[in-house]
């Protein structure tokens, strides 16, 4: 077998990431590499490592997700598929089942190259292209794990049978998912103004910090030309929902913090305007970004508290702008039935949210839906 | 067997009428009569009218739908079970399948009373109520009839197995429906503004019209302290929607009308205005009517264009009165597989939608949902 | 509108019936009469009696039902659509919903003509033809109905959403339906066994007795080369079972009847065998008349108890004769979800059935399975 | 953290192995190690060898599938949870994904032990435990892997979401699988008369074979008494059916070897004993070993052909040995839209399998059915 750098060969990448870098990081969640290989076995090689949070990583043959596992810190040769029949052109597609992890300095998977006893085949673009922005539902928390696990872990996060992942392969496209667990459109859950996904959607990976991620290029500013989503799906607002609901958070140097309610439990007005503002700002520098892309806003998968104050910041953005390249729909709620690990929506809410945003984009987009539970 | 007047024995009146009146109008689709009774055998007795649109009427039985049928122009003694076990007491059900027909003035439903060997027990209310207000979606067309079918006629709408019958049977409760096909929140779908919803809400039957229905008390002001709902759900826009996409209307009289777009497809601003000025008087109006209902504006089973307009009329009328007991959900899109007769919502997009709004319903009013595919 | 008699026009007669007759008797379940007709208004005269149980009646206009409604003793004028666009074929079905009734010799239903404004075009047969022979489950008892039904009664019985008619639609076939609830292939549920289908196969209708029946010609020998079925369906077991279960039946002149289990609650080997010799001779009697046919035995809608001797009666039938156009199927058991009225498989117990025993079929014949819930 | 080796510590074995052995070979599909543990981390130390058909190993984690992975020849110190609370009881399953490959003699796992901060509690039995034999669909060949991959490899069997293993979750059972893909009841699907799994039944791993799996003690005689199934399901049948349809097979030094068809295309008579003694046997090999268990044959899940000859060997067992302990049940044939990789059944034919038989299964044994797709 063969050794090849993931620069000399022809590879498709997915997730934003610096162009043409070798060693490649995956900083996003479903970030990956996958090509199309005549050969009877598949290897990649990586540098890993992490602190608190391990990344976890799928691998798919063919459309089929095959293996999903944890990755520990070190440099690994993983077997992506052996004793196959060599002249056969087979698709793998590794990806990361880990969001950036704004918590972990040190979590990183790059990866390195190949090793093959083959050739290597330029990968098609897929004809949909899809960018998923969202909190911890589009970071697939809790599609993996028993409901009654409740602690915060990587291993329940996921992409590889989530929401985004479903629609990406029931429509033939291809995903990018930006998304931060407990981060909101304007704070996060626990009224962290820090956590605001805006804040870190210009750069490549603005949720990869440190020395390291910093060398590797995740603070440079991306290049939102070099991949063109015909649609960006923002799954925002659950956080920010709950925040109304949570005690005064205190940030040193920065001052406390609290979304207010008024007594009769409404949200206070003033609180809910920040909200519609950093809506209607993130809506604009999404649309500065990226001029011809479809936006849908969805929302609704663990409550429909904010639909009205969301949609009114949509209204307000498309009042200021004249801009109605937008739409906003209701994900269905997740019910006792249908919840997964920590809490969160499970694999059964994941494929009824995908059912209806699927079908949306498939109407939109004048694509047929194909049937992809044995994939998943 | 006895006859008995409708006015003496305890009957629960399903739908708008008027009280006490003998025989009872069944004005308003769903509208029916309920009862509990110890029998061998049970006849209901009818007075029936109808001219283009014949009512068709359905029987449930214990809660389960065991007829449905066509009634013409007569007299009419229909048995509604016989040869049962005397002692038991079954609940028996009996209501229109068809809405009210604005454009029919002699199509009526009179029920003068039963016929039995038995005894009537009374029949206790159930814990929730809930009014739905829409257009053909929520008059069930569609909801029989091959999708084959383009006729528009009275066989094709029902309300024995559409979105509100389903989520009524799976929560157990009782719902209203006021609706009328084609009729908008602002205009009709071919921009005909007589066909608002909002001028026929207030009188008992504000559909009902011509000297027959006035005599019958159709136009009376409805007492809305008589039935108080528990949620109002509002499944109006897709016709507002369509009238920007047909031909200026002109009613003779009144002037021409058209809802208009811009030359780049978008909704004309000013016209969009009527649609949500209409909203909020809408609004305006449910809650002078019901001060403590929960309003739920429902949306989407037809497409989702008007979704931020709607909204954005929901929001306006939050600032404006402060009143934050409503909410707004998209319901599902009809797509290839779940289309019924004439083009309309089937059975299967009806039950889509039914999840979707009753799963909302259920968490809201803390109720568990039943299976019910079995009754329907 | 003109009348024409049911001789006189071009109509295509389901279920067996006596060629030719007229007035046309509907003696099975499932037995009815369909008409291509461009016409804007159709209605059917009929001639209805009956005892305790009376028969109702469902109506399907291009292949969706419409309506299901009780018919009661007299000359009956149904409408069976109007107001439609007169020049447009529409395909229409009329068909019985219950049982022949053996313990009700007044009941039928007697087909004199149709009346209409239009004109009346041939019905192409389907390209499969099967016949389905079974008991109460074939006779779709359960089908509708509350689960906390339990009288026996007309009501509950129905053939319009039943296994059989689920399949005839999917497969775009037509169905036959000979049955009679309580009944076996050796005896009936209580033990009777003059109660066996076998001995009321050979006539057009041995279900249907008594002065009147013999009159209209129920008795007569069927003529089994006008309607040749590609498959034959048999669905017995279920009540022969049961009596296993059941205290000795004493009948008046024939003497006292048990099928006896051992100590440990085994079948008798005795009894079991006169179970398997009634399987072995119905299994000839159906090649004698229906030589080509596919016979397929389904079993287990209502428990599995009787799977090896039936299996057992069809190999020794195989090794017997040789022949081996037949084959065995498990239909899945009805479980507490998806019970109907009566303590009978319900509707979602027919839907699994259905699939399982369709798809067999659709292999066999090599048939696409249509999605058919809208139409039923 | 600390070394514990496999015999000091309380772990739950599942699938037959030698007792006490250290380390713990993982001769079967679905074999593998159980355990609960207060920890912060969980690490299972494996020796791991193969040649042509690498082993494929999956963790669950509470109940909850969270990986699967291929493994490799060498020493491996495998992560299977960190990070988590430590006082917390964790319930971890270790299992094999691979059949026990005849075909390769180098294909093993050992267990050596576990490292970890922690502590080990025991873990109890479950209530129900389940025996499946059977062939490649028992082996779980295609419920991984794309529907357009033909190679025969470890990677597309599985056991962690195949019938079997969904049953096993939905009835809180314990299985052990005994499968060998290709091979029949009395030969394989190549007429292969080797290949007939009654002959591997009777040693701990009879396919285990080569001189280091002797050394292990696969060939040793397997101690029934030490786990009694309360039901066997015997899913066997599929190959000795295309036997029928394969070409002769020259066994060297034991002859040609052919199940034969009539000139109609129906089985050769003769051949068909061969099928029906060897099922005769196995029943009485199966009951000597396991005299109270409740044996089912079920089958179908690739076509209905030898429904008949099965059933007619399982009722000459029945009349033979008087014992009636035992079931027949067809499960859903695969169709078009429900095959998995390979021309197997999918993991969508597995869910309809499950369902089935894990009803059949639920009832006999009076246990509730779970919903799990979430934890798959």
């Amino acid at each position: 077998m063969d050794f090849y750098s993931i620069n000399e060969i022809p590879v498709k990448v997915h997730g934003r990431t610096v162009e043409g870098a070798c060693p490649l990081p995956l900083f996003w969640n479903h970030a990956g590499v996958e090509v199309n290989v005549a050969a009877s076995e598949l290897w990649i090689e990586l540098s890993v490592d992490c602190g608190f949070h391990e990344p976890w990583i799928a691998v798919e043959l063919n459309g089929a997700l095959m293996s999903r596992q944890m990755l520990l810190p070190g440099e690994h040769s993983l077997c992506l598929f052996r004793s196959m029949t060599p002249d056969v052109v087979k698709n793998v597609k590794f990806y990361r089942e880990l969001q950036a992890m704004s918590e972990d300095d040190r979590c990183h998977i790059l990866v390195k190259g190949f090793k093959t006893d083959g050739k290597f085949f330029p990968v098609e673009d897929k004809k949909l292209k899809l960018e998923f922005i969202g909190d911890s539902i589009t970071s697939g928390e809790g599609t993996y794990g028993a409901t009654t696990d409740t602690d915060w872990l990587a291993m329940y996060m996921s992409s590889s049978r989530h929401y985004a992942s479903i629609i990406e392969k029931s429509l033939d496209a291809e995903a990018r998912i930006i998304s931060q667990g407990g981060w909101g459109v304007f704070c996060g859950w626990d009224n962290d103004v820090r956590h605001n996904i805006p804040s870190v959607y210009e750069p490549v990976c603005g949720l990869a910090t440190g020395e390291f991620n910093e060398k590797l290029g995740a603070s440079k500013p991306y290049d939102f030309s070099s991949w063109v989503p015909d649609a960006i799906i923002v799954n925002l607002g659950t956080n920010d929902d709950s925040a109304f609901s949570q005690p005064p958070l205190e940030i040193p140097g920065m001052g406390t913090f609290k979304q207010r309610r008024n007594e009769d439990g409404s949200y206070n007005a003033e609180d809910i305007k920040k909200v519609e503002d950093a809506i209607v700002n993130f809506l604009k520098m999404l649309r500065k970004h990226n001029p011809t892309s479809h936006i849908v806003w969805v929302y609704g998968m663990l409550g429909y508290g904010l639909t009205l104050p969301i949609t009114d910041a949509m209204n307000r953005y498309r009042n200021e702008t004249g801009d109605t390249n937008t739409a906003f729909i209701n994900l269905p709620n997740t019910i006792r039935e249908t919840f997964g690990a920590h809490m969160h929506p499970g694999y059964a809410a994941h494929i009824e949210a995908a059912k209806v945003l699927g079908e949306y984009l498939a109407a939109r987009f004048n694509i047929p839906v194909k049937e992809v539970l044995g994939n998943l």
